[in-house]
């Protein structure tokens, strides 16, 4: 029989944190969770909104009773947050995280938590908004949780983890952690670094004010708005911790960039034609396997 | 007092064309609108969705009556559109068009009507559908319409022009061609390229399948798909119309991202945070102005 978590610990509330902390409220309400977060005034948010049973001040204290301890902090901290819970940690409590990028978490943790059960995971969901306030119980709901357990990890905790994210609504794979951050450099954090280049581009031309930037970003840039417009420090460490994937791709990138650079300036009008046409059945297959809305301009009221 | 116009042709049926015959009949009732399609299949949908009081089979017959001709045709073809109605146009009517990029419009408009009243425009709105089925009414509300007539262009026309959009419930706003065509390859166009390649670039990496890329989009990927589904070869034209300024910002846009490509291999999180703190205040800014939804995450369903 798969192990049920009776006892939660989430160490930081911002987006992710109180979004598991509202999800397991909805889903799962026998579970006792207990927030902390280093910044007192996320504390008091959190108190404020009632996010958590308990929302303590220590970090040793608010793992106490815990058998699973999910680390939501930005990945540079991952280390720091669990050097400050190790001397609380219940003897079987499990630590997980929520990082976006994981082969460098695990080592960290490793280092932080020695004979401890890591699981690293990474919900694949979220939003441009960050804090306390912004989460919600439904985030979770149909997206995919990624598990990256150690190859000696047990299995039967492995499992227990899996059924957690399940019961918030999420779909579980398991993978490695390498392959874990190949994919997230492609999927996540390649688009996340050109959303934010472009925003920066365009605010800083000569010869178009932010003003008419502004005024006219219906036509496609309003897009990348939307991602660049998310956490500064978490995208930050993002970029840090996964460092070669994301340069790996970004070279990528450049290449094909470039090759249609050249078809412009050559006005190479086939070549253009035919690679905007491939590019437009990729969409199609991620309405169709339930990862978008269907609904044009992303459902956008008009 | 402002000339209204009494009967309207529309020449092209695709999202904007067919989405400006909606918008007449919602808002301006009383103008009869004759529309053509060059394309039969296209004329038949439109017959079939009784889009227009007449669907024309020929060019020269649906501008006959009319006061104001709309070409609503890929940029790539406007001249080709204009020539075709040519023998049929009123002494007196107007010939606008709807196209993404406008001096060289407005050069080709110009050599295929000489001695004719041309007022191009640009009704900045879309969304990544295609098609006569996929206009409708709303599509202008809100959204900044550009017109870019010539400096010798009669004042009251102009005029005219500007009330049929803000009819349509648009917002318009007058300027040159050429400052058109930067602020645009800025705001639109660049951010197609940009999204049309990372979404190439991604269907192709050896190491993460195409199947992991949809599977995992919602990191930030999907958003990238959504413009890059956007009609090719209206894209395609869109390039070759506007290279020069397309490739200006192209070349700002890769200096940024090598100062942010270093940054990374540097280690230099400073650098990072205060780029994508920066960026945070532009999505700000277009919510504030009405030009993007305030709801986390485009308002998508979670």
């Amino acid at each position: 029989m798969t192990r049920r978590f009776g006892s939660l610990a989430i160490i930081g509330l911002g987006l992710i944190g109180s979004s598991i902390a509202r999800a397991v409220r909805a889903k799962l309400p026998d579970v006792r969770v207990v927030g902390h977060d280093a910044d007192a005034s996320v504390r008091d948010t959190a108190r404020a909104i009632e996010l958590c049973d308990v929302v303590a001040d220590d970090a040793v204290a608010a793992v106490a009773e815990a058998d699973l301890v999910i680390l939501a902090v930005p990945v540079g901290r991952m280390e720091e947050a669990a050097r400050a819970i190790a001397p609380g940690l219940a003897p079987d409590a499990i630590v997980s995280d929520v990082g976006s990028s994981k082969a460098g978490i695990a080592e960290a943790l490793a280092r932080a938590l020695p004979g401890r059960t890591v699981i690293p995971a990474h919900p694949v969901a979220g939003t441009e908004n960050s804090g306390p306030a912004a989460g919600f119980a439904t985030l979770f709901e149909g997206r995919w949780c990624i598990l990256t357990p150690a190859s000696d990890a047990p299995a039967t905790e492995v499992e227990a983890l899996a059924a957690f994210w399940k019961a918030l609504g999420a779909r579980v794979e398991t993978m490695d952690a390498a392959h874990h951050d190949m994919v997230l450099a492609v999927t996540s954090h390649l688009p996340h670094l050109i959303a934010y280049t472009i925003v920066g581009t365009a605010s800083e031309l000569e010869e178009v004010t932010e003003s008419e930037v502004i005024k006219y970003s219906a036509g496609g840039f309003r897009d990348f708005t939307r991602i660049a417009a998310s956490d500064p420090v978490m995208w930050r460490d993002v970029f840090l911790a996964n460092k070669d994937a994301v340069l790996a791709t970004l070279q990528r990138f450049n290449e094909d960039l470039t090759a249609l650079q050249q078809a412009i300036r050559r006005g190479d009008g086939a070549r253009l034609e035919d690679w905007f046409t491939r590019t437009r059945a990729i969409r199609r297959s991620i309405i169709e396997q339930g990862q978008d809305d269907a609904a044009p301009d992303f459902g956008r009221k008009h």
